[in-house]
């Protein structure tokens, strides 16, 4: 059983051409008119392979090969082994986000064809509504309602950065379906994705085996100073609260250096109020990413920059309020899958790496109600959300044959 | 000779009403129609008090009591002793900055009146056009121009930011007068203002004797990392602005601490790019405010700078470009004048310190051309350039007893 690159190459670049943005790049936001004939495309492909096409009152689609049962079952019955990603993109996305593991979840079930292979249990390929929440916050939405984590009525009243209503833009582009949410569990779950960083590109390594989705931790520390003249407030009479900022800058640095492993730490906002050149601010607002892959480190992390920053604060004379923005305990995948899906590239003769994923994934949702891994590409110099996103084609190639044999062997092939 | 306060708040209350803004505030921007209101208002009582009023070619505005003359010269003969400020606001102004200096002169002219005091010299109370420099840059613009620093043409062609032409609106407004620029230099200057400044205030003195203002550099520096993805990005393979960012202004407070005495350094404006919350910025863009009253010492600040920001973007493969924004050199006031200051203000059994001025005044400008020097009255809380400004008015009368003996004593009480 051979996946063929060149028609996982020609899906990707004709699904790129919808919502194409003449710099390489794609603007698909979730339930835009784009959004819409993305979903056709797909949807015609899968029917196309006579696979089963049900939508579900999200959106979300799922697209069954029927299993042949096993222990004597009818075809078709049984918890499928599911695969998939989201079709939906940031407003200045890439061609290989998201995309990338439902069109190779379709290469798949083509290659399942070709052999003439027949699996015992149904394979399905899926993608799930507003993954990026670029437009409907928050993102990977849709396979949070698939999986129970969110109910219908809050995700459908979601109301996006444009004014628009989830619910209303759903039925507006003619995607509310009528399959039940949350959906139906899984046997396993496996996701092919571009890395969407450096680490596979910088080792050398072809595929990596995703062993969790980091925890994420959000916040918003707004600072208060004393605003005062540049020129006549002496040093020793500030009460600055940018000097506040930038040693928590620093701390976020080295915190996340000194506590190793999977750590890091971001600032990626400031905004000083009031921003000129001769004031000392009287405020300065700034946001503090942090992530690991250990629950118990992260909350370390949490605990060990808020004690920084009050002691900091109070030396300045500043007050300190925090607000948090987001936050996800880590996810770990299943070790069988990761062992599989390690194994089986091995075999395939790839240099492979487990590794940790940084960003969010459907993956993560559906951890909660099945086994759950996934597969990793290089993504060229890290870049993602960008029109320079891209990886190489025998990497897609790689991914996507990676991808297909741990599918087989979960679904189990019939003899 | 005494000054009487309860004539001098009265003006400085008369004043307040044009452009005010509700909430103690004043908005009489520079060749607006409220400063045109401010200058009727005050030459009117120019007028009223005899003086002989001209206005000059960028419009300020210098209104002289005769002198006796000394020997046997005609009366008004010989440079004036010159008093005076500036009655222009920024936007969001207070009512002491400026208008304080002005006032002041008009309350030492009665004072002389009232004790039938005739000086050898002849004494001007002058005001300047446009010094906050808020609506034209460059602040301190009429004294500039009356000082030789800037040709007349220049200045009646700067634009604002609003986009009038300072020529056009100050004939609109009819207060283009045909006195020539530079002006005759004066004997000597004398201005009294608000500190704006918490150094008085905190010291629990009345009268500051201004021995200098300080030289100024202002710079912004520019650092270009790469911008990266906050998860999956390892620390190690960062290249993040804001961490030199960061880096820089806790040296620039460190740098101003160590050197002492009147260094003050501040970074007062941030700004990043893309600023979101999960990226690591791809640029941050940053000001540094450098002051000091020595010369030598602010350019050893500069280079100290300079050579540590290098190192750091250097460390973190970033790039650094920086640009000039503005470069003054200290203006050291005349050793008499400050003596003279000091010892009327021991005299008349006030608190009295030397003090550089941390702001920019029109008195550096009229340093260029005679003996200068400034007497400082504490501002509370060292608020400026607020509606809050505020100072004692037992302060203000202190300052201006003061500003009039050492204005008698400079222009020669006649026997």
């Amino acid at each position: 059983m051979k996946i063929q690159p060149d028609r996982l190459l020609a899906d990707i670049e004709a699904l790129a051409a919808i919502g194409d943005t003449g710099d390489g790049g794609n603007c698909r936001l979730a339930l835009t008119d784009e959004d819409a004939g993305g979903r056709e495309l797909v949807v015609g492909w899968m029917r196309a392979l006579g696979l089963d096409v049900r939508v579900d009152r999200i959106g979300n689609v799922v697209a069954t090969r029927a299993g042949m049962g096993g222990d004597g079952a009818h075809a078709g019955d049984g918890a499928a082994v599911m695969t998939g990603s989201h079709i939906d993109t940031v407003g200045t996305g890439g061609r290989y986000d998201g995309t990338l593991g439902v069109l190779a979840g379709l290469e798949v079930v083509r290659a399942l064809d070709d052999a003439g292979v027949r699996t015992r249990r149904p394979v399905a390929v899926a993608f799930f509504t507003d993954e990026e929440g670029s437009r409907f916050p928050p993102d990977m939405l849709g396979s949070l309602v698939y999986a129970g984590g969110m109910p219908l009525e809050d995700a459908l009243g979601v109301v996006a950065i444009d004014g628009a209503v989830l619910g209303d833009e759903l039925e507006r582009i003619g995607w509310a379906g009528d399959a039940a949410v949350p959906g139906p569990a899984p046997h396993a779950y496996v996701e092919l994705h571009i890395e969407q960083g450096p680490v596979l590109e910088e080792a050398g390594v072809t595929i990596g085996a995703v062993t969790s989705v980091q925890g994420i931790s959000w916040q918003e520390l707004t600072l208060t100073g004393q605003s005062n003249h540049a020129g006549t407030t002496p040093m020793r009479l500030r009460r600055d609260p940018t000097y506040v900022a930038a040693e928590t800058i620093a701390f976020v640095r080295r915190l996340a250096t000194e506590l190793g492993g999977h750590q890091v730490g971001t600032v990626g906002r400031i905004d000083l109020h009031p921003n000129l050149v001769n004031v000392v601010p009287a405020r300065a607002t700034l946001t503090v990413d942090l992530r690991n892959t250990e629950e118990t480190m992260l909350a370390h992390a949490e605990r060990r920059l808020r004690e920084h920053v009050a002691a900091l604060a109070s030396a300045e004379g500043c007050e300190v309020a925090s607000r948090r923005l987001a936050r996800f305990e880590p996810v770990a995948f299943d070790p069988a899958v990761i062992d599989m899906v390690e194994s089986t590239a091995e075999r395939l003769g790839h240099s492979v790496m487990r590794l940790p994923s940084g960003a969010g994934h459907d993956a993560q949702m559906l951890a909660r109600v099945c086994p759950t891994g996934m597969v990793f590409v290089p993504s060229r110099g890290g870049v993602s959300h960008n029109p320079a996103e891209f990886t190489e084609p025998e990497h897609l190639a790689a991914g996507a044959q990676v991808l297909a044999e741990v599918i087989a062997e979960l679904a189990g092939v019939a003899e």
